[in-house]
């Protein structure tokens, strides 16, 4: 085996560790928490399947592959919970050294393309990037809606707050911003959501 | 909310239960079963990080869905161990019917291409459907020689069987089939694999 493919395949063993790394929200029918290579494979899927409702035409591909390797520095720096004021400070700092370590195991023109493909996510400029940021958040948003909100009631999340995150869905899909408004209202009438 | 985006949310939430069928095969570092979720998404970025190493030019965007679907049909079907043959005889069976009611969630033409898209990966023919196997193979040779045979040994496998079906990898990737021919070959010499 040569150096090259040596290398991919020890970064392909490295994110197995992506699949225990768990988040706060749980599957539906009141499930486990999930971890972050479901939640992935889950975006991915829900990208392709929802595409027709970009504000902006999409480069598909990259969007799903954006939404499947948007996770992996949380092999290192673990998941921050999408409300936790305290763990969002340091985010940036744990995730950039992940992002450094995990991704130099590959060959040095790959580590370059995913570690862009991973700062254009977070940028939060591009089609792609506000597409794919719209399936981070409506994927957790559908599994807690089907669990009557347990999540937000879990961590005593407040309507403002979801609001203040759910309203970027705006910026990739007005579409499914509009029935993202309607799920709050509903958690919010049925009490799951204050 | 109109009924086409009704039909796609309800699809995306049903293929939620695709994180609770488990598989065979264990994590790395002696790790828990896996789950098809898991599976798909690791095949997936797989799939993109080894396109270089595809046999015949590939649409990596197909083949990263390819991966990605592949085993929705599991939900209904379960998972069906890849050397038990008493499974593998009843699992085309099992598996139209779950296709049928699964993918029926979907508006008409987004599950006429699904089903195309498995169907394409089932019949073994094109190209993409040959990349996205030798996923299918590697990805959990991987694990499984990560953790020293674990799954082999569990189950009695013998080296032949595991032949027979990792030998396909070579219609997808010969590159790729070197590797795992010296990976079954390392595994024999240290006596996880008969």
């Amino acid at each position: 085996m040569d150096e090259r493919m040596e290398k991919q395949l020890a970064f392909a063993l490295e994110i197995d560790k992506v699949k225990n790394v768990f988040r706060q929200t749980h599957l539906s029918n009141n499930g486990r928490n999930e971890n972050d290579a479901e939640h992935s494979w889950h975006m991915a899927v829900m990208a392709y399947l929802l595409r027709e409702y970009a504000n902006e035409e999409v480069d598909i591909a990259k969007v799903m592959l954006m939404c499947l390797i948007h996770d992996i520095v949380e092999i290192d720096a673990g998941d921050t919970y999408a409300y936790d004021a305290e763990g969002l400070q340091t985010q940036k700092a744990r995730e950039d050294a992940a992002k450094e370590r995990i991704f130099s195991i590959l060959p040095q023109e790959q580590k370059t393309e995913f570690v862009a493909l991973f700062d254009e996510f977070e940028a939060y400029e591009t089609a792609e990037s506000k597409f794919a940021h719209a399936m981070d958040n409506i994927q957790p948003l559908l599994l807690n809606n089907s669990n009557d909100g347990g999540d937000w009631r879990a961590h005593n999340v407040t309507a403002s707050q979801v609001y203040n995150r759910q309203g970027k869905t705006k910026l990739g899909s007005e579409k499914l911003y509009e029935v993202t408004d309607q799920i709050l209202q509903d958690n919010i009438k049925k009490g799951n959501l204050k």
